[in-house]
């Protein structure tokens, strides 16, 4: 990227809670990875409290390195919220009452069952003269541009939400006008895996990935929920697109035994749509999980299509009492077991009256562990289609890394059943 | 706090990582609250790429306004680590390896089996003359203190963990002794309530706060778990611990039936030590948390020692198949009912063999809501000691929020009956 032809960003958050650590900067994040796939990459950001000479003071200094600086927070009403002024004065702007946003902010406390605009929203209304003013349809802060020799500063809310439908509905645009030729965007396109470390994905992958275009890279993302592949190419007038398209072809194959999405779609969408399509609905029977595996479910709404719930047997007295587990394969293959992990899936089948069903048992940690079975040793099954299909993992770190990455581990092999993918 | 006497901090987080948004900058948080609590409030917060430059400037720019300046990230060993040789420039300072470093990193990856020591690792072992070393007891890159014209520049990794050791070990320390007395300390004491909305808290407690001393400040936090009220007051030699012990005297009783713990501990904590200290166990028949209270209970390692298990009753079969709910009541009271939720706490307990028991059933939306139930309309019941009591509560925000405030209100319950605090 040339100095003269690319342009480049900085984001400043402005807030005294974000100081004193109250607050975690999540704004300057999620605009970084904006800015950066708009094609204007992030210089610096810059965290500054409610007062004023500090805010003026920042926002000069990131003019300095960009041309693009976006403002967070400190627009709302009260006496501690000082970007508005702050930014005028820098500039040596007037602060005028826009009277169209004295009617927006009147009707939407009228909505809301106020008859009188509390005054102190009022100085929500003042805009620095010559402002373009940028419209908040969930709540009271309008967002402001004021364009300066050249350069743009954007304010916005430091609530999130406001902030982010905002910049999607009207900053972008902006961005994507003023700046135009000079923009560098980026397109990306991530593939989830589960059930493979890094560094083996890494080396299966290896000859597909020297086969890429070399305007294409490739980043890999390990978490608790898998390894992420992303791959990122330059825009290029759309021929980036053709560059994934092409890339997605080559590593298809290498990639089917593991990935179960693209894109921002998890496990349990994917299983959604699997179990939908199928009209089948299954059920868990959990012990070190302890309705993590539940929980994630029925994180998604519409759920009880294909779930019928869970048990959560947290001691040994659960799995025979309520879900019917032989005591005497307990007692012999021991309660972390394949045995009795397929057990588990068999009998909450029955129990849920479902077509599959999970079952899962293991040492979470951090105590407990045994020689034969230390801490992250997990048995999970999945059962259903008159066949049961057992595991016996590892997993590193600490107890909640633990029980997630079982979660993801069972849940990952009831979709590998789904989509004829087992082993 | 005069600007003679007090003393400021700045925060300074090198890495790439963190311009592109693939990371949030959680060690500037975490050091915030440090900073601010040893008593060098932090004046702002600056995020640069790995780029000497912007590395240089940043640090100058953090230099010009505050008297210590901290560091984290670009102390690795590869490449783009470029924090120890910016810094070594900004101040004109040569780099010179460090024998006992060496001796360490040696006998570090000697230990896990590498005979060599990596050549990489080497520069880890280079130190700007003159500068303060900070042993890393959990990795390979030490940490670094320069000071310059009475002003401090401390270097931490950016891996959170060996930072935070890092900080807590050894930098609480210098900072204590080098600005020791123009440090300005504060006390903190938080009380975690639920039950009870924040402007209602505020109300109740107004008397009893205008009796607090006026160096005690007063901050209602609240969250998905309940209202936190944190007390803030001057260390003043020890003085504040007294102020803080007088306002706790103040408010005990218009908390008491609110307050669940002091401080860190979560409703979990206090949960447990309540069961453990009466020897009893309980058990959660939950449908629409979907197994989020059995996943928040077993998230406390040892949690089989008063938590038998749960049984997600997602849909209706399972509650009166599995629960054993007389179908009758359901369809006469309706699913989301006080009844229902009733009937579930006293199955559960008595299935599960506990001594307690929570059912909850109620709508988490988006969808599903009725004129009658409307989405976050929650049920809940706790049985045990021969009684049911039962709860019907409405509950605002999106499904998340509303299974997180609903899981809790449960928790609170069961923990307000074995408190004795029960309506």
């Amino acid at each position: 990227m040339t100095e003269s032809k690319g342009i480049s960003s900085a984001v400043v958050a402005v807030g005294d809670e974000l100081l004193i650590g109250k607050t975690l900067d999540g704004n300057g994040s999620w605009l970084s990875k904006k800015l950066t796939n708009l094609g204007t990459p992030v210089t610096g950001r810059w965290i500054t409290g409610d007062d004023p000479v500090a805010i003026k003071q920042t926002i000069m200094t990131a003019l300095e390195r960009s041309e693009l600086v976006i403002v967070t927070g400190g627009l709302g009403p009260t006496i501690d919220d000082l970007t508005r002024p702050s930014v005028a004065e820098l500039f040596g702007l007037k602060l005028i009452v826009n009277q169209s946003l004295v009617d927006q902010l009147r009707s939407r406390f009228s909505t809301i069952g106020y008859e009188m605009l509390p005054v102190r929203n009022l100085v929500q209304a003042e805009v620095p003269e010559g402002a373009i003013i940028i419209p908040n349809c969930e709540g009271t802060a309008p967002g402001l541009i004021i364009e300066n020799e050249g350069k743009s500063v954007v304010l916005l809310p430091g609530v999130p939400h406001e902030m982010q439908s905002m910049f999607d509905r009207s900053v972008t645009e902006y961005i994507n006008k003023r700046f135009q030729s000079r923009l560098d965007p980026i397109l990306q396109r991530t593939f989830n895996t589960s059930g493979i470390p890094e560094s083996l994905l890494a080396e299966e992958l290896d000859k597909d990935i020297s086969r890429f275009p070399s305007d294409v890279s490739v980043a890999f993302l390990p978490g608790l929920q898998g390894v992420s592949l992303r791959l990122t190419a330059p825009f290029s007038g759309g021929q980036g697109l053709g560059s994934l398209d092409f890339c997605e072809n080559i590593i298809e194959t290498t990639l089917a035994p593991y990935c179960y999405s693209v894109g921002k779609k998890s496990i349990m969408d994917s299983l959604a749509e699997c179990l939908l399509m199928d009209k089948k609905c299954f059920a868990v029977g959990e012990s070190c999980t302890g309705g993590l595996i539940s929980k994630r479910i029925t994180d998604l709404p519409g759920s009880s299509r294909y779930f019928k719930g869970g048990i959560v047997a947290y001691d040994v007295a659960t799995k025979s009492g309520v879900l019917g587990i032989d005591k005497s394969v307990i007692e012999e293959k021991g309660v972390v077991s394949e045995e009795v992990a397929a057990l588990m899936a068999e009998r909450i089948t029955e129990v849920m009256k479902a077509d599959f069903g999970i079952g899962l048992t293991g040492i979470a940690g951090p105590d407990g562990g045994t020689k034969d079975n230390p801490v992250g040793t997990i048995c999970y099954a999945v059962a259903g289609h008159d066949q049961v299909i057992s595991f016996r993992k590892s997993f590193q770190g600490n107890r909640e890394s633990i029980r997630e990455r079982a979660a993801q581990a069972a849940l990952f092999s009831l979709f590998r059943i789904l989509t004829n993918r087992q082993d």
